[in-house]
């Protein structure tokens, strides 16, 4: 039997535009049949963030940190024209509209499809984010190594 | 024959300098006998709107969100430095003045080396855009699928 | 014997947090026996430019912009929570704090892993930046024919 086809997308991005251009990727990916990687690191790791839940890290520095950048797909903003919230609610209900899913709708989606969603460790060790911050489909946590590892057998790699 | 190397570049965002490298990559690409398509998706898709020409758009959420990201190769401005518009005044006299193309230059002559300007049609519906908005050198518009499709055989995928 | 798998990567911006993705990457690339360049561009440029000297460009609007737009990796801010430097000043203490390498050191350690780290000449030019603006550790100058050259010749090709 013939290999899948690999697309590896790298989450860098908190930014509610940049993660939807993500999802649509990666769930178009899979329907086509392709075996596809989603990999969160920095500002990234705010889209699969829980939307509930308590905030635990070490330290007051990573406290604070993680109070300012609280994550979860319910509080991610445009990158250009959030105008306070504004711009960012007219996308969501733009997006409503034209029956495409919420950023947290195609975390599930994607993982249903067997997109597989990987945290990066490096970061979450910068940052001071715990595994258990994150919402129950991310398939588990990775270093470069293994983003890298994937991302040269990809016939698709991107950086988003 | 061999069938020539592909270059596939997503142009996601709208700055100017962005908009710039992926432009310069298209053009090198092409220049050196590369099959080469920009896929404009997001704020991407101002490069590529026409810089006059009235805004029609179904919705007063939509007409909003035209009105302010009105777009066009005149209106694109720095990531950085925009200070109001004298940074990217600056840049577009510095480009001028070592003779690079300007953005609408760069898209006729992308245009005429033969490199593929796709607009994004699920964008264009979250956002109202409709096909006439954009400028005539556009060869037409696809989704994510004919993307990946793309990319997928391409030798350099590339998200600006 | 075989020939090594390359990866290149664009760096096109100047934040501190994505010099970082750029760094870890092409570190780890090139612990796992990758052949790695880097391709600094547009902000990039600031990366690699020397944290002391003078500022030297011909015209008073290259001067403005290299006087604004100083550099070097002591100069680099985040994309985000910079808060007037604070932000920026936590990210190095909590980079410090799990003994991750400063980007000045990542600098000296790419290059001391074989990393190629490469200068676009075409924004060189558009900017005013002279070649002796740059630090020691890098390699050499070259164009977008370069880094395509490069990059269709590699397993993995980002655009950070």
């Amino acid at each position: 039997m013939a290999e899948k086809e690999k697309l590896t997308i790298v989450m860098f991005s908190g930014d509610l535009d940049r993660a939807l251009a993500g999802f649509i990727l990666a769930t178009t990916g899979a329907s086509m049949g392709m075996e596809v990687s989603m990999f969160f690191t920095f500002w990234g790791l705010n889209i699969i963030k829980k939307n509930e839940g308590s905030i635990r890290s070490k330290g007051l520095m990573r406290k604070m940190l993680n109070f300012m950048n609280r994550g979860g797909t319910k509080r991610l903003k445009l990158s250009k024209f959030n105008m306070l919230g504004l711009g960012t609610w007219m996308m969501k209900r733009l997006m409503k509209d034209v029956n495409m899913p919420s950023i947290g709708e195609f975390i599930t989606m994607a993982h249903q499809m067997g997109v597989k969603l990987i945290a990066c460790t490096t970061t979450m060790g910068v940052m001071g984010i715990a595994e258990d911050s994150f919402c129950s489909e991310v398939d588990g946590i990775a270093g470069a190594a293994y983003f890298l590892g994937e991302a040269r057998q990809s016939k698709v790699a991107l950086f988003i």
